[in-house]
């Protein structure tokens, strides 16, 4: 039996991946005076006198939304917001498993941004944090960017930062194995969408000075053929001022970053690059080139985001402790800074001794790391005035 | 301590109610792989193929959402959205404890009732059903009325209606005792608000004729004075016409039923009712007279919301066995047969040799109650074609 269909029989038996539970006693009278009615007034006008007392007297403190308008799950595209449910629910039990975070599942009923905007805002008093997913881009990056104006809770879309977080560590570790330093290198990301774009803006705040962003129909560039974000990134990347294809791009890179499709890093391109090629071929299920051929064509570090290979680039690393650490200094939002502590921490989760070239990231099942990155992300939210407490 | 200052200092050491587990284990590569990528795909795709298999696929099949604006929480009254959280995570902990369902507190920032309609419809598709709470009339009126519209999911004021079934229930036991019928009883409301006029239309389909609602200017008319909501049910009470204020309505009744507030209730009232006067005095925390001083003043049953005396007329007895049995049938809606049904499943919860003037209704902590009350609704669900299995 084939991974899918086993997930499905599982799916059919679980009947659901989460559960909502009861975190107080209700046997007695005195248990329900407490809890509910006459007793919950006093916690009630507390929080109206002082609306931060939501995150001692409600579960707020621990709570955050996973919310998708299912217009880009996984590999499958725009397959409504019920069928996204699967992942919303994975998503959320992760974060329970690796950050003890609270996390609950939210499919809205629409694709338009401002709908969706709307919805979101409107039921945010109920949360500590919103964790968007899979939601298509152009409209991901405004749905976050009029969020984050309008929410004072932590809004964090993980397919754009989450990856490029996992990314940046996966990075600092190959670099650190070829010797090189991340302001010298030349590094292309082959797919301007929204994990591309993500990871390029989170690689320019880690160091790269020279990074080339490549689309389908070639290196982006500040004219009508791309979108404002392309646009955006065009400004801000390509010093060489370097015109045309993935080919004329790659040639003398030290890095490859893939969220594009599958096989289209070809033998030429990773031959045309600088010394000691390091790949990261992130297209799901099948990478921009398989690891085995990529070694082959002379790769010196090889990531993809498949756990069948070494070195899987793999969120799971970043959002759990990011929003652990956002949640437990009630952060306003999860901010660059934030973002470039939790890269080093995972980065550093990786000690001298294992570093290698199939160890550049810390086994994602490692318990260890949720709250190691939550303290590095705390200790940055303080630093920038974006906690709480 | 009293109780108040006690729930406080419990809801500082609870630091919320509810909790959002994973029910699946995560700890191991195959794991990961089966409850999310790439296995979850397979569940993805063949909820896009048919939305119904969502029930089957996630939670959605046992979960609730538990959903307020923070306009009319207890007797407190619009204190905001955050505030009304602990009251709605103490529903969802009930919830749970009685019946097993999966509820989750919503507070929405926004009074406008579009708003409000429009952000619980967005996210309906993550739920099996809607419960509102402490949503202010008559705009809950509204917001209900439209949300049965769209929805295909119930959608249950449990203010309204949860109240109704539980005084329904708590009227059927009492006529048993005082071997009254119940199309023979004249019944006077006193507090024409949402739950006012649930009441009313409940137990007009519980068979009650002669019924006149009194509100803080007198007896309902079909004039100005009212609001819509009240001069609809002017036009289905009063038979006999009658105008005038509380006395003038109670006046020959055999039951009095308050959702008004305390102390309207006077002597003259009770001694002019008819014989073996049966009065629901459930202004909270205050009724509308005490029951000992009714019971001077010659009541034969008196029931109140509180716990401290015989015959709590507690919505605990009705909403969790609804919803269990609006989920496990994966009802449309919940209709006024299900009401019914459940309102005579809770009465019947009361054995004969149990019945007297103070036990009208079921202990409230009776953990058979759910069970009960859902089999009923599933029942009438199937009969009247709103179950969907």
């Amino acid at each position: 039996m084939d991974i899918k269909e086993k997930s499905l029989n599982k799916h059919y038996e679980w009947n659901g991946k989460i559960e909502v539970k009861s975190a107080v006693p209700i046997n007695t009278k005195e248990d329900l005076a407490l809890a509910y009615t006459p007793g919950v007034a006093q916690p009630c006008l507390e929080i109206q006198k002082d609306i931060n007392k939501s995150y001692e007297l409600t579960r707020r403190n621990n709570l955050v939304a996973v919310v998708t308008d299912g217009t880009a799950v996984l590999g499958l595209g725009d397959i409504g917001p019920e069928a996204g449910m699967p992942v919303m629910e994975g998503k959320c039990a992760l974060f329970k498993e690796f950050a003890d975070v609270d996390a609950f599942p939210i499919c809205i009923k629409s694709k338009d941004v401002d709908e969706i905007v709307n919805t979101i805002y409107m039921i945010s008093g109920s949360f500590g944090g919103i964790n968007l997913e899979d939601i298509s881009a152009p409209r991901c990056f405004e749905i976050e960017r009029k969020l984050k104006e309008i929410c004072d809770i932590p809004v964090f879309h993980d397919d754009q930062h989450g990856t490029a977080i996992v990314v940046g560590a996966a990075l600092i570790n190959a670099l650190k194995l070829a010797s090189k330093s991340i302001s010298d290198i030349k590094l292309v990301i082959n797919g301007a969408g929204s994990a591309g774009i993500a990871i390029g803006k989170h690689l320019i705040n880690l160091g790269v000075k020279n990074l080339i962003m490549v689309d389908r129909i070639g290196i982006i560039e500040d004219n009508d053929s791309f979108n404002d974000a392309q646009r955006d990134m065009a400004n801000i990347t390509n010093p060489e001022n370097i015109h045309g294809d993935l080919y004329d791009a790659i040639k003398g890179a030290d890095v490859f970053v893939g969220v594009s499709a599958k096989d289209v890093l070809k033998k030429e391109m990773i031959e045309s690059m600088n010394d000691k090629p390091i790949i990261f071929a992130m297209a799901n299920p099948s990478p921009e080139i398989m690891p085995d051929l990529a070694k082959e064509y002379g790769a010196y570090i090889v990531g993809t985001g498949r756990s069948d290979f070494p070195n899987q680039i793999n969120n799971v690393l970043a959002f759990p402790g990011i929003f652990r650490g956002a949640l437990d200094c009630r952060a306003y939002e999860i901010n660059e800074e934030m973002k470039v502590a939790a890269t080093y921490a995972i980065a550093n989760l990786v000690s001298d001794k294992e570093l290698n070239v199939e160890m550049i990231l810390p086994n994602p099942l490692d318990k260890r790391i949720g709250a190691e990155v939550a303290k590095a992300v705390i200790k940055a939210a303080k630093e920038t005035n974006t906690a709480r407490i």
